[in-house]
């Protein structure tokens, strides 16, 4: 299952997110074209993309929601928990940790990582912040096989190299200076400047 | 030029930023394949795109990257200065504020709204808050034509209908709802669970 595309991950994991929300809104059931709508994407994507992962729907109410939600968490989630580490616990970390927190997800956010004396030893938003310095031996001893970059951009390579000699083995960028890893660890890079230069593009 | 593909501008984005970077540290020659190593990309792709908005380098000492910058610019750019508004004060809006200010760009970002009385009113990181209930009349005072939203996820849908009818021209969503918005705004949508959920499906 390694083999899956990177779009279709992407996609199976929105799919889970618009998924669970319509479980809590009373839903059962959801056709392929209901769910395409919602990610304004076609239907045919749709079926395609849990064909794949050998789900099927029936003609008359399509998918069984909660069974669906299980057939992609097999897929895309690890059996066991998978440790996360964020790096900047500035007002983007403290975003992140927000968001991943309270989410059924097999995702621990473990530990965050900064210089700021005002936040090293203190717990945010229930996750213990250490110095930098430490975050070598932090990732090593608590197993932490994913970063979350969110330090100055000017700190971005510097800080990505120790992660993966630590031993991280996949580190979203959010810092708008790209980096470099090791072909056996995976990388995603995310800028925000691009996106809102795009909206503004199209908003001409 | 209204025609470019999406990608294309988001590469034309990308490129500046290094160049930037690049300038900073003095370098004022680059070649295609140094700028296309930096992005992870190849070097045809970032020539045909330099080629698509009309600009050359010469053989011996690759693009003159001011001139670079500056014909990016008169591609991407709006002639006059776009404004933004931000809705949600919370982390990840503080966050966007910070790394849009200072940055050499067209866009401006004109207000903040919320509805904590602990911030309607004031002025973070240099941008006045104002509650949610007057968005739509200062949007349309202020002529702001681009808005990110960072609101909780149950509200994404009603905040942007009420954008779009208050004659916002392009919404870039960073909440975990996908919105619908009329077919002559333009609509970017980034969740950051589904990014994380990627790096954790490739780190297994």
């Amino acid at each position: 299952m390694k083999k899956l595309p990177e779009k279709t991950v992407e996609r199976l994991s929105q799919y889970r997110r618009v998924l669970l929300k319509e479980l809590e809104n009373g839903k059962t059931h959801i056709f392929s074209h209901e769910l395409a709508n919602l990610l304004h994407i076609t239907p045919v994507q749709v079926r395609r993309d849990i064909m794949l992962i050998g789900h099927t729907g029936t003609l008359r109410k399509g998918y069984e929601i909660n069974e669906l939600v299980k057939s992609i968490g097999e897929i895309i989630d690890c059996k066991t928990e998978q440790k996360v580490a964020i790096i900047g616990a500035g007002n983007l970390g403290k975003a992140i940790m927000g968001y991943l927190k309270g989410k059924r997800t097999k995702l621990t956010i473990k530990a965050v990582f900064d210089v700021n004396p005002d936040k090293v030893g203190r717990v945010i938003s229930g996750i213990r912040c250490y110095h930098i310095d430490e975050m070598q031996e932090i990732i090593q001893k608590e197993n932490i096989s994913i970063a979350i970059l969110t330090v100055p951009a000017d700190q971005s390579v510097q800080v990505a190299d120790d992660l993966i000699a630590a031993g991280v083995k996949g580190i979203l960028n959010y810092t708008p200076t790209p980096i470099n890893v090791q072909p056996h660890a995976y990388l995603e890079e995310y800028d925000m400047i691009t996106s809102i230069e795009k909206v503004a593009f199209f908003a001409k």
